[in-house]
């Protein structure tokens, strides 16, 4: 295959083609430094500016109030799922957990495992089809923070309006941070993995509050690399950080403002994820949509009237260029993940695609 | 500056400017795939075989016996420090450490933090000018593991022959591996952050034995990303791996094999830190070498009379294109860092400007 092809890959995902395309150019020769960027010193003058302007363009295109900081850490959501209740979660508190999907769950059980953890809400028993209503939301006593899950990428839900809580409010976003508009200053502390809207893998962005690194501050007996503040104190260069996957996301980040900042991503992003459940409402049944409400303009989840049909379906895609289709194997079926970075031809492609398969199956 | 430097940066550092070269003609589209393998779902097929083939190299170029599991992790070195105790100090026993550099200090202090830690051998008095010589290790009692640095980046010292003990010996190998010939089957555990010698920053390889990762599988309490057996299980894919920097790492072992393997690397790498040690040698204390003995073949470290003398050094380097001289704030003076892909002729450049500027000072 020559020409690039449609990924939905659920992440690592798509990224914007003229971000390759500048990485492409300047791979041997960053800036005409004669060096690559990958070959700089995490401390060379060039390297702490791409850092310094990834940090810029977080808290400009986020909105994020004074007060915070963005940090770039390594080891993935999989990592925060336990520094979170390791800097937070003092041992006469509770940590409150909304479960609405799988990653959220894995997040409660390494909170329960290191301290009192409290299932707040869960639709587990719907098979995760759909978030929680605020009603159904029942906080412990002592609540040491709130911690959701902003997306739930294998089943395909979202929180389209975050509830509110007078207690530390804890995110992850890893698989929708920058898709839409929010207020950001509702949380103290919000994590993405890079590998979906932000960049390739290898670098998870923390926003967090001085409020929370306060507290982290006081944690005398964590390892160095566990704690926050050692690199809020340090600009995220107490260790080498993923210079690389780093710079990456900077592009990705210039390339966002250039399409307006999140205000205009947001409608592309609604009028890309309509195209393809306006094909699915008006399918009659053909494609049986997983999530039964609130649902994601990120990952679009469905299934067919059986795994025959679904396995010709990916396999038909992927031969028209159509890549990365096959759901999660825990929820089977069909997802298309639409990140930021897929264009809206891409949509229409597969859109289009589902029409035709419909009327030949 | 248009044509490609020298760069001698302690880290991240210069990589073979093949694999740089690989790396731009297809970063848009990866063996017709349509796609960056930045693009690529960590679990496509793509991805898994660079990282088997990453895995197959490593062991075939360490020479390691059965019974080892390579893993890619993320954090780092740093990372490295407390995973290590976490995983292998218990409360009974005391880790012991071979404190030879600021690193080996780091890691030393990350153990005491968790458990009980001992300092077996240390030349911190010595400004760390040498490792420690086998009559000046004392072990403890109830030894857990001994833990040593293989190679000192700040100071520029080395461990030519290492230590033999018969207790689990765990090093961190972040700033010389692969550069010289050992017998990995004296190991139980050997890690390296990949931005020295094996690929950029964000990829922490570890050589595990079967006899620590069953130790590690009895840790209950552990966070499962802490857990060295998660990874082994998961084959370094049970959360998203950094899967960029694992590409470059793999295009590097290859270039590696290409160049002979470590036999003929060695060589190289003797010979090129031997053309700068000779004219230190040779220049009548006009450079100084840190180093009293225990040379490092990978980072060489030497004062000159002043400061303002190391500062013209520096200065007059950058002009003609060689790179990232400066040495480490805690040392001062020039620290001269030439991994496996730092050419001859740049050391043989940088020997030239040393005899010059020595004439011309």
């Amino acid at each position: 295959m020559n020409k690039r092809v449609y990924n939905f890959y659920a992440g690592p995902a798509t990224l914007p083609e003229n971000v390759l395309k500048t990485a492409q150019t300047e791979l041997l020769n960053y800036q005409n430094s004669g060096m690559s960027i990958m070959e700089m010193s995490h401390r060379s003058p060039s390297v702490e500016k791409v850092m310094s302007s990834a940090e810029q363009s977080i808290k400009e295109l986020l909105n994020i109030p004074e007060g915070y900081r963005v940090l770039f850490l390594q080891g993935g959501a999989s990592s925060q799922f336990f520094m979170v209740p390791y800097n937070f979660l003092p041992k006469n508190k509770v940590a409150n957990y909304l479960v609405t999907g799988s990653f959220a769950e894995k997040a409660y059980q390494e909170g329960a495992q290191i301290g009192q953890a409290h299932v707040a809400a869960t639709t587990k028993e719907l098979k995760y089809t759909r978030v929680n209503t605020p009603d159904e939301i029942s906080l412990s006593k002592d609540v040491a923070y709130v911690h959701l899950t902003s997306n739930n990428t294998i089943y395909g839900t979202q929180w389209d309006k975050f509830p509110e809580f007078d207690v530390p409010l804890i995110a992850d976003m890893s698989s929708d941070i920058l898709s839409r508009q929010f207020d950001a200053s509702k949380f103290d502390l919000i994590y993405a993995g890079a590998q979906k809207n932000l960049g390739p893998a290898g670098v998870t962005i923390v926003v967090i509050s001085n409020d929370l690194l306060e507290i982290s501050a006081q944690q005398k007996t964590l390892p160095t690399m566990l704690n926050y503040t050692t690199h809020a104190q340090k600009d995220s260069l107490y260790n080498t950080p993923s210079v690389f996957p780093i710079y990456i996301v900077n592009l990705v980040l210039e390339w966002l403002k250039e399409q307006g900042g999140v205000v205009e991503v947001e409608k592309q992003n609604r009028h890309k994820a309509g195209i393809i459940y306006d094909i699915i409402d008006q399918s009659d049944g053909f494609y049986q949509g997983h999530a039964q409400r609130d649902r994601s303009i990120m990952n679009i989840t469905f299934r067919l009237q059986n795994e025959d049909l679904e396995k010709k379906f990916v396999q038909e895609t992927a031969d028209k260029g159509l890549i990365g289709l096959k759901g999660h194997r825990s929820v089977g079926g069909i997802r298309a993940s639409i990140y930021n970075a897929m264009p809206v031809s891409g949509c229409q492609a597969l859109a289009d695609f589902m029409i035709n398969f419909m009327r030949n199956n």
